[in-house]
């Protein structure tokens, strides 16, 4: 019983979310509920769909295959998240694991796969992307869920950009230190762009570069991995212009 | 030969480096560069050893087990890192190898294992994260080194704690905005406390916060984990008071 009162489980849901709710659980969300979690009928379990809020709920019924919570009490209520925007060329798997979980943690709106030249990987799996970004949204407690777009050549990404969007680009070549070009900023809006691991191609470079939203932005003098310099700049932004503050 | 030139390879040595120095590698490094990476006597090779700056040598003598390279000139001078810290509590071994990885890059100066009560792995491999140091120095173009030290009781690490040195914590119970209360400080020293996944008990959460040196940061509305949180306050650190500016 200790173990079941100190674990809270938290679960992303499709149904809409009020008072007194029956919602409907996936096959998958049973499954974990009975046999990983040895959860029963009448255990607690918080529940949230992005777009009503957090809810306290009831399982109200817990087979092997189906289940159904019963909303209780709204915990929170829905809040914007950040308009912020994240594209990245695809890199190996462990590496793409870690992006594609800190840009949940630190409030990316939408996931962005772009193809570049030398891009490790061009086949990107887009349902799994999706199903690690469910998890990672559960994991954090953030109330909205990104949107994971299918990738795109990086050419097509630039030559429609939103006029309006800043392209935040860690640029080793040099740039503005990050920190006092963001706080120098106006609007909600952004985008961060990471390169491949082997560096944009330079025709891709120049595309980048010529792009008038594009920011060029350092990020110190010691050579980042792809990650890394996703969390930074991701950190940078939240905490001169977004929900840090 | 395109991809022997372009493969640049950048090694940590223990011998002092100057014009025309011999120096000698180690068994390991003989292996990396003949067997691994089909080096050949006569290749370049970049050397640093912490102490010297960053030197242009060439490959003397290439064996099996040993290997020299010659120094031919000097390509960045020494210069005096980060007097930053981390202390962190060892975390399940993925998640830890993550957070090594990322200090180095973002310029720490001393890694610090600390035990608590809710520490996953209590026996810290302190040889291990040596090597891993090693290999993120070659890697991210560090000139300098990151001490690695034994695991401490966090008990004890606060009770002997440096009167100037504040010691900042990521505390998800609250605290400053990080990046205002970063800005709003003086001083070059600092060090970043990072808890264990399950957090502090009460009586260390206790004995934290009653140290006077204590920062309590606070790293936006969202739960992050271990790694995302060190990383986050590394790279505030280093945009707002070190050598991102």
């Amino acid at each position: 019983m200790a173990a079941k009162a100190n674990t809270k489980i938290r679960l992303l849901v499709d149904a809409a979310l009020g008072a007194e709710a029956p919602v409907a659980l996936s096959r998958e969300q049973a499954h974990y509920l009975r046999d990983v979690m040895r959860r029963t009928a009448g255990d607690g379990v918080i529940l949230f769909n992005g777009r009503d809020g957090e809810w306290r709920a009831e399982l109200a019924e817990l087979e092997r295959k189906t289940a159904t919570a019963r909303c209780i009490e709204q915990l929170r209520p829905q809040a914007p998240g950040s308009d912020l925007w994240l594209l990245f060329a695809p890199v190996k798997k462990a590496r793409l694991d870690i992006i594609v979980e800190k840009a949940v943690e630190l409030g990316v709106s939408r996931l962005q796969p772009v193809i570049t030249r030398h891009t490790d990987v061009e086949r990107v799996k887009t349902a799994r992307l999706a199903a690690q970004v469910r998890e990672a949204a559960e994991q954090c407690e953030r109330l909205t869920v990104p949107d994971v777009m299918d990738p795109v050549a990086l050419t097509d990404a630039l030559s429609s950009w939103p006029a309006e969007r800043p392209l935040l680009f860690a640029d080793e070549a040099g740039g503005a230190p990050a920190l006092a070009a963001l706080q120098g900023m106006a609007g909600e809006a952004a985008a961060v762009l990471i390169g491949p691991e082997g560096g944009f191609a330079p025709e891709e470079r120049q595309a980048v570069t010529a792009l008038p939203q594009t920011v060029r932005l350092s990020l110190g003098p010691r050579i980042l991995r792809a990650e890394t310099a996703v969390i930074a700049m991701l950190t940078l932004w939240q905490a001169a212009r977004g929900d840090w503050r």
